[in-house]
Order: structure tokens, then sequence, then C-alpha cells
């Protein structure tokens, strides 16, 4: 393996979902959801097979799916964007995430991240050669430390990454938080890469696009994706979005990533996106109900739950159950318990940071929610 | 955009897929069917989609399609590879290619291309940080110069590219030259990556799998896809396959680049590989009835065609037109002739190598080669 690659595992949610199918555990780990996308989406892409969409889309995506990405980003933030210029469709965020990195990130450039984060960010800045910088949030608000972010930046800073709603806390980022992080940036000549796939999972408070805080369009690249939304992770199609002298250099780095992205899906994913509003107010009633009750169950199990204003996650402090540290209480959560929770110590600089917190997911049907806090509830 | 990819273009396939759209051209440029893949395989992904086969893979591939690669490989080769620890299912042979660049290349390591090469491997070469070495492959047979190669060898060097059936010539690697490259890597500690993805399409001699070729499996990650085989260019699913130590390193980086792949696409995948021995029969005769209307025509045209054992592209030489280089004369076909063919300059770390071949692919309908023909004989 390369030397870029060394320090990093089998990732954690890989690992995880293997343990989950080997002990018949209830899988409240990996970030997929046991129910099927809507009827529509699925229709679309079958359809989009039949009608022989099946050759190379467009690299930067089929037009109609780049047109229904622009409408979305208008109707969510009030931005018009370019679809043929600002608009780049990938293969999963995941592979926008590494486009990002390695089309404007140089060695040397320095990035900073806020930790607790995603396993991607961290390896995908080590192939692009960043130097990273954490900063960690720190329960119960996980609110960002302004002054520490402010030393933390120098002249080498390129780039500062955010995820909202945050990915394993759940913490959605206060207009407060974004501007502060906006005028740092604007102050520095830095960028901002933001994550906003649980965009639509925003339960306390609505959700603010970085892009939209007021001069920042020009600094950001948006990434964003269908799976979390739609219910369909297994099709793997994100995209991002950014003004054309970054789009450049995204879209270089994906047309040697992947080059393009399955064409039937796109056009499925183009009808996906211009669902009428009262999809995302279901889809939203929906996973409250769900949350209230994962949260109210977590909690009679004695657990200590953060309060988690978005993303279909919570986290919680699982010390009161007597294991040394995350990862031994979630090899005990498989084994003795049957249920699969992920450790956060993965998604720290300093796993010691994330010893004491675990996340679940609530992107189950209610019978299966409710199973694993039996399960918790009897054996924990 | 980051440095790595600042001397990179738009890749020409996008460059001139658009003009043929713009210009109403026909496009014989980009290697796309016009014709669509075989029903049964449509039928497996809309039965996928419809019995909610929508959540993400398992990282490394669906555990059916993994294995269904490996029994296509023993009836292809000969070769028993294990389908947990060998094989990893990526986004099109895009993604096995750059996953195998950023898993298994170090900054500095020197990697020897054969040129003319796929624009992607020195992309993803340059985000690798490796040192490129090229050597030419000349016309009238493209043979591989071996002196040359010894001679390319240092103790720097980390792998050998190969891509056989070849694009954009249509050469086919000999056992001979396969087994002097052999020889060669297992006495200098030398990877081969080889990008085999036409390797349905071998129309004058058999296709021979480099990690056939006796002592070579340990060093080689053999690189292929569906699209070329099924007609399906859109779908983006790839493989690479190679022993457990190199698997683990194009593992990781395809972690962190797409992380999973799509999972409906896999499940029809699986299908497609258990094909009956008749459909690669049909496909191979498909095509030679349509190489045959392309090279005769050509031919009639006034070229100079270069023999092409392989892939479904043949290459010829444009200066009996008189155009002062092969874009030039492209420039001139699309737009006074109405047909697009792709220069080759710019599969060269030389460009001037390049400047008299340019390449046409007979992926299209009977209709429409001929068409294309006709309007060069018209016209040109
Ligand atoms: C590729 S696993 C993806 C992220 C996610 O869904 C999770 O954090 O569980
Ligand atoms: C991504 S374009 C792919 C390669 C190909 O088909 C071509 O060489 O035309």
């Amino acid at each position: 393996v390369a030397k870029r690659l060394e320090k990093f595992k089998t990732t954690i949610f890989t690992q995880m979902s293997s343990l989950a199918i080997k002990h018949g555990a209830i899988n409240l780990g990996q970030g997929f959801p046991n129910f099927d996308g809507p009827e529509f989406v699925k229709e679309a892409a079958i359809q989009a097979i039949k009608d022989g969409k099946n050759q190379y889309a467009r690299g930067y995506g089929v037009p109609d799916f780049n047109s229904a990405i622009a409408e979305r980003f208008k109707k969510d933030t009030g931005l018009v964007v370019d679809p043929e210029k600002e608009i780049t469709v990938t293969s999963g965020c995941t592979e926008a995430i590494a486009a990002t990195m390695l089309g404007l990130i140089n060695p040397g450039d320095e990035v900073i991240l806020f930790a607790p984060f995603y396993d991607s960010y961290e390896a995908t800045l080590s192939m692009a050669g960043a130097k990273i910088k954490g900063i960690t949030l720190r329960p119960p608000y996980f609110a960002v430390p302004i002054d520490e972010l402010k030393s933390a930046i120098t002249k080498n800073t390129r780039a500062i990454l955010i995820n909202t709603p945050h990915n394993p806390t759940g913490k959605m980022f206060s207009r407060e938080e974004l501007s502060a992080i906006a005028s740092l940036c604007i102050e520095n000549d830095v960028l901002v890469f933001a994550d906003e796939v649980y965009d639509k999972l925003a339960f306390e408070m609505d959700h603010i696009s970085m892009a939209s805080v007021p001069g920042m369009y020009e600094w950001t690249v948006t990434l964003n994706s269908l799976g979390k939304t739609f219910s369909l992770t297994g099709w793997k199609i994100g995209w991002a979005i950014a003004p054309p002298h970054l789009t450049w250099g995204v879209r270089q780095a994906h047309s040697f990533l992947t080059f393009a992205t399955s064409t039937p899906m796109q056009w499925a994913a183009a009808v996906a996106l211009r669902a009428p509003e009262s999809y995302y107010v279901e889809l939203k009633r929906d996973y409250m109900a769900k949350k209230e009750i994962l949260v109210e169950g977590l909690k009679a199990v004695g657990f200590k739950v953060f309060p988690s204003s978005g993303t279909y996650f919570v986290v919680v402090d699982h010390t009161p159950f007597g294991q040394e540290n995350d990862i031994a209480f979630c090899e005990y959560l498989i084994k003795e318990v049957g249920v699969v929770a992920i450790p956060t110590s993965v998604f720290y600089l300093n796993p010691e940071d994330g010893k004491n917190l675990v996340r679940f997911t609530f992107c189950k049907d209610e019978e299966t929610l409710k199973a694993a806090v039996e399960r918790m509830k009897e054996k924990l």
C-alpha cells in the first residue's frame, strides 16, 4: 500500500457492518436505511434503463440532472448557479470530497477539520498531501471554538471543511457560527468545503448552507448527494456546486477519478430532486418519529444522550455501562447485546477525544429501532 | 486547480463529443455504442431496483458479483482467485485505474507507460506523484521495443502499465511480448497494471491476460469493466483483480475515492458475467462485421489504415488529406465533413509522435458507419 494510505484501516462502517452480519446483530451502525427509496424515483430509473439511457453520461453530468440540481439549490438557498459551469455530478458525495481535495489542494496546503469528522476527509487530504489541523468540537453542544479557529489559520491555510448537519454528532452550525467562519475565510483567503448531505434531515432548526452566507458563494464548494434524502444510499449519486474557477479543479480531478457517473441513475435523480415539497415534509416527519423512539429508548436504557439537531445519528455517552472505551463498548454491544453502534474515536485525530462516545443511527424502521432498544434494556 | 492537474485539459473525449453534438456530426470519436446493451442485463438491473437492492453495497463489492468476476476470470485465464480477498469492485475501470495508482504508487516511484496511452493513466500517475517514463510504440505494428523497455527500468521502477487489446491502436500484446515483459518484471521486482477492458473484443488473435503468464499473477493488477463487453458504458462498473497484498492497496484507495459502487447495477453485472459463451461469440461476430464496414470504407476513402487486432478502434494515417496535424484534421473532419474522430497526439507524452494518426471507432450500428464513410467519400 502507498504511504499516503498506510495509516488508514478498513473503514469503520465496513468493519461494523460485517460484524453485524456475522453476529446477527441489529445494525444501528452504518447509516443506510433498512427501508426502500420512493417508488417514483425507482420507476424513473427503470424507465431510463428501458429507454436506453445506458451509455456514458457527459463527464460532469447529464444536462437535465445538472439543471435539476441548480433548481433545487435555488429553492434551498436562493442562489442562482449555472448548471453548465458550476455543477459537477460525481459517484456519491464520497467522490465529490475526493475530487475536491485532489482538484484544489496542493501538497503542504493546510486544511482545517472540525473533529469528530467523517473518515474520508482525512484520507483524501492525505492523498492530496495536505497538512491537517484539527479543532475539536466538545460535548454537550459541539460548539465551534471561534478563537481556536482564528489562531489555527495561517498564511498556508487553504480551506476549512465543515459538515452541517454534522456526522456523527447531529450538531448543526448556527448562523452565528457560519458567519464567524465566513468572516475569517474572506479575510484570510480561505475556502470552505461544505458537506451538506444531511441538509434535508434538519429537525430542531433550519439548515443553513454555507454558500448562502453573504459573500461566501465565491469561496465555497457545496457537496451533497441523493442517498440520504431519498433513502437510496446504494445509487452513489453526488455532486459539487462551486463557482467556475473552483469547479474547474473539481472537474479535472473527477475526470480522472471516475470520468462520469451512472447515466440511468442520473436521469432518475433528476426526477427525485424535482419532487414536490410534500416529499421533504413527510421525510422529516417520518424521521422525527424514528428519532423520538431511539432517543427516548436510549435514555430509558440509561445512556446520556447528547442533543442532535439533524442527520439520522445521535451520539451518547456509554460510560455508565463500565466499558473501558468506545471500541470495547461497541464490541460488547455487538457480542453480548446484539446491537451495532459506531465508536467515535475513529472520527478524531486524537482517538482519546472520542473514547466516551458512540453513535447510533435511527434510519431504520420503527420495529427495528424498538427491537434494538428492547435488547439493550434487557442485556445492558 | 491543484498543481498535480494543471497540465491536463478537458478530456479529448468530452471535447469531441460536445463538438459532435454542436455540429450534428456523426460521432466515431468517443468509444460508446449507439445501440443498447442486452435485454437480460437491463432486466436484471430493473429487477434489482424493484427488489430493493438500493442501499450501500459492501465497499469492495456485492458478494455475488465478486464471485461472478472470479468465475469469469477462471474461465478466461484458468486462474483461481479468492473473490473475498483478491477482487475490488469500482465505479468503472477509470476508478480502478485511479485506485491502483493512488493505492500502490508512492511519490517518486517510476512507472513505465507505452505511448500512445489512455489519458487517465498519466493524470492519475500525476495525482500519485509518480515519475512517468514513456516508451513509444510505432506504426505499423506498434511492437514493444524490448531493449528500450529493458534500459528504461531502474531500481526505482515500480510498475509497467499495459493495455491489451490496446486503445487507440487495436494492437494486442503477443505471447512473446508478454513473456519478455514478465521476465523483466520478475527479475526487477516490478508490477504490471494490466488494463484489459477490451479483452472480449479480440478479433485477429486470442486475448492473453498478463496475469496468466506463468509466474505473473503475483505481480499483476488486472483491470476490467462491464461497459465494453455489454454495451453499457454508462453503468460505470469496473473491477481490479490482484493478489491480496496488492488488493489491500487498491481497496484502501477505493474506500476513500467512492467507498462503494451502485448496488443494483452490481447485481445486474453479476448476471451479465454469467452469460452463456454464445453471448461473447455473437458480440465478436457483430463487431467483426462492423469493423469490416469501417475499415474497407476508410480504405476506399483513401486512408492508410493500420492493422487493428482488437478493441473497437482503428487508427489511420490522415496525411493524404493535406492537414497540418491530427488536431487540424479532426477539426476539418468535424466542420467540413461532419464526422468525428479522435486525434491521437493527446495519447502521447510527446504530441509530435501522434500528429499523423487519428482514431475512429466502429462501435456504432452499420447504418451509422456507412453514413460516415459516405460523408467522407463525398467531402474529403
Ligand atoms: C460510506 S458509510 C457512509 C457514511 C454514513 O452513512 C455513516 O457515517 O454511517
Ligand atoms: C471515458 S471515454 C473512455 C474511453 C473510451 O471509450 C475511448 O477511448 O473513447
